[in-house]
């Protein structure tokens, strides 16, 4: 790679990055960071900094950085076949040996995968399959989707209607008319103080059920939600959440997308998220873990009772017209064969579990008590920390005083740990590669109440 | 890599493939092939068999295949960072560096690069910059796109929309209704044989102009275009066609988005189509020619125009929101330098026009006389063979024919040379890496005009 002074001049010329704002980087009141290499938990820029990533990039490093093993089966497959296309019945070893390694993994009842890039296209990837499946069913009406406010399922035009955050509709004309939003399981921003979690379950429930009535069940094709909201706030839901949404669902023929896209693979202390609460999902959309983010990959995993329309629907209509030239490609192939591997192999996904957990312990103990943070919670290798102006009421900051912001940059600047503000709210999100040790553990946290302490006192 | 014999049976029981007849498939009908390696313009797949890939992948792997500078450029890359974001103005070496060269290699007019993953995605992007562009300019009414029948964008929602085959549409409720579509400039099928080409240009801006007037130019954001259509049959434009509808657009205020994923960096002889037929888009949508597939990566090009405006939105309105997790992927940004700098140690975009030219003639000379060939025609490394029932009256087959797909067969069982059956007509279309040879291009005409043969007569 080219060696020069020019990096920092080209990057504001030339480069579009996502989630910036672009006026601020390209006049340069705005830093760049050129990341250079990285092991384990750590990553380097070319300063010279090393930093601990407490986010996993944007939690897909599941296995951590620097893995040898995945960077040389991508390196095999390149100077092997670096591609070749997966229409019509073509493939590699690398992408029939990991669709069978995901169907091994998943629930029983799913029979096949669709390989995709990333979690954007694999969610539009689901909704083309399930208007498709009502076609071929005659139900040409039943096509709307129920996603939740606060939910994450991509940055696209349908899915990032899906995506239930101001951020990701504001000045984009979204959401579609076709997607429509319902009660977050957030029980700590519930409205009702005085609601208990059971009473907070039946709510969402009635809600859900109140939505189905009003637009007809017969226009509902589907309901799509992360097992625990993730950019929406990093929130496990409340006990008994699952089952109730499950009955209200199957009551009215509809079918369930569970985005595991950051939970499938592991970050939960479980393969499946899906597996962790019960959920009996009809299409898994699988992204992140997958690979570790080694090589984009994504995949739609489709139930026996989704697949078996499919076949009825190519039966009578010829070939899918769906199809993406990358699709498959061999590269992130590899990376995910050689990513699931190491996942057993180093016993990984029980790690996340134990170490997620004392994690999780660790960071109630340290500031479980101070006067600012409202909540502190977490599953697996997933953590949170909600500030609030003030505990007894749980009252909020407000949004202009940037408090998680100035938080994660305070973090950064005294001890060099990344943790992400999360988007909407003061909310503070944790989640490391697997492999934190719990003596990085204990550096996050400790790390994290020095930056509170700074910010907040 | 796992050598077994149960690579069939996986295949069968877990891969969801795409553009295939799922059923058919599934029950073993259909063959599948499981490429294992391939070099220069020839594929080896796991029985041993080696074929000359007339089509690049899926027009993609521009330079050719086993090119190890490439493979190691990625395997460098995944040893050093497999990956690290670019949210947030953060980046590599290797994704700053692309985003220079590709603004190197671009109109003079362009300002950023976006990337993305593939064409679909890429063009995903390019209708949200667009929404996004047409509000902050508060024209919140100016937001159809209007695409070509018979153009390939996608195969997204909305992607799939712009898309003008019936294929892509049927069983999905597409084109959803912001898009609108137009004449196709295909000479070769116009309605009334008794127009010039001129003619049919005129026709082509005036229907154009018709459109734009029913649905009132102040609701029209957009028009999408190849600069010569792919997936629809492989047809260049007739002369004049891109300056009579830049017209059009200009009188209208309406963006031109170039769809240089199949063109762009080479295919035509020139670096992009735009500068071959002197269209001046606002947006150019880049994907497979940038890392010759070695490994996903898009991009959108936006222009000075569009990008001020995206300025002044985010100085208003905060950060972007829009982003891929994989956006400027490591690996992907490390095969685009690498790929881009072999195009041209090989002077390989000069060969593509020298050799693609070689190929046209040699088809036309060879099938030209043909009594059911109706058209060749090609640009660069592009040709087509369209095939008639009649020459004189230029009547079709009927599609239940399969002329097409059988010919495209024939050519794979004969001579081992793959070419591709475009999915709306009878249309044999070539695609070959720009390293094709004189002597290669012979074989394909040899091969090509003994399965017209074998099938025809």
């Amino acid at each position: 790679m080219l060696k020069n002074d020019q990096l920092a001049e080209w990057d504001r010329d030339n480069f579009f990055h996502p989630s910036t704002a672009l006026g601020a980087f390209a006049r340069g009141e705005l830093d760049n960071r050129v990341v250079k290499t990285a092991s384990g938990v750590f990553i380097e820029d070319r300063e010279g900094n090393k930093l601990l990533d407490a986010f996993a990039g944007l939690y897909c490093v599941n296995v951590g950085y620097g893995r040898q093993d995945i960077a040389e089966a991508i390196a095999d497959q390149a100077r092997e076949l670096a591609y070749y296309h997966s229409y019509v019945g073509h493939g590699t070893e690398a992408s029939i040996t990991l669709s069978k390694m995901i169907l091994d993994r998943a629930p029983d009842n799913m029979s096949k995968v669709y390989f995709g890039l990333g979690g954007s296209d694999a969610n539009e990837t689901n909704v083309k399959l399930i208007w498709y499946y009502n076609n071929i069913l005659d139900r040409p009406e039943k096509k709307k989707i129920i996603s939740r406010w606060r939910g994450y399922h991509g940055s696209g035009l349908v899915t990032g209607s899906l995506t239930g955050l101001e951020l990701f509709h504001k000045k984009f004309d979204l959401p579609v008319e076709q997607v429509i939003h319902t009660e977050a399981p957030y029980y700590f921003r519930r409205d009702d103080l005085d609601m208990s979690e059971e009473q907070f379950v039946a709510h969402c429930a009635s809600e859900l059920e109140a939505v189905i009535e009003r637009e007809g069940a017969d226009t509902i094709a589907a309901f799509i939600g992360e097992p625990v909201l993730g950019t929406g706030g990093i929130v496990p839901p409340p006990a008994g959440y699952w089952p109730a949404i499950q009955a209200v669902l199957k009551k009215h023929d509809i079918l369930l997308i569970a985005d595991e896209v950051v939970t499938g693979f592991g970050r939960l202390g479980s393969m499946f998220g899906s597996e962790h609460y019960g959920i009996e999902p009809d299409i898994i959309t699988i992204a992140k873990g997958l690979t570790s983010a080694y090589a984009p990959l994504s995949g739609s995993i489709v139930s026996d009772k989704v697949w078996a329309v499919l076949e009825k629907g190519t039966d009578e209509n010829g070939p899918i017209g769906h199809g993406w030239t990358y699709s498959a490609h061999p590269i992130g192939a590899a990376a995910g064969v050689a990513n699931l591997k190491l996942l057993d192999e180093l016993n990984l996904v029980s790690n996340a579990g134990e170490v997620g957990a004392y994690l999780n312990k660790s960071m109630a103990e340290a500031l479980g008590e101070h006067a600012n943070v409202g909540d502190i919670r977490g599953e697996g290798m997933l953590c949170a920390v909600e500030f609030v102006k003030d505990r007894d009421s749980r009252s909020f900051f407000d949004a202009a005083d940037k408090i998680g912001p100035q938080i994660a940059a305070k973090l950064l600047e005294q001890d060099k740990v990344i943790a992400r503000a999360m988007p909407q709210g003061d909310i503070l999100g944790f989640a490391p590669p697997f492999c934190l040790t719990k003596e990085e553990a204990d550096t996050v946290v400790a790390a994290t109440a020095r930056a509170v302490k700074a910010v907040l006192g």
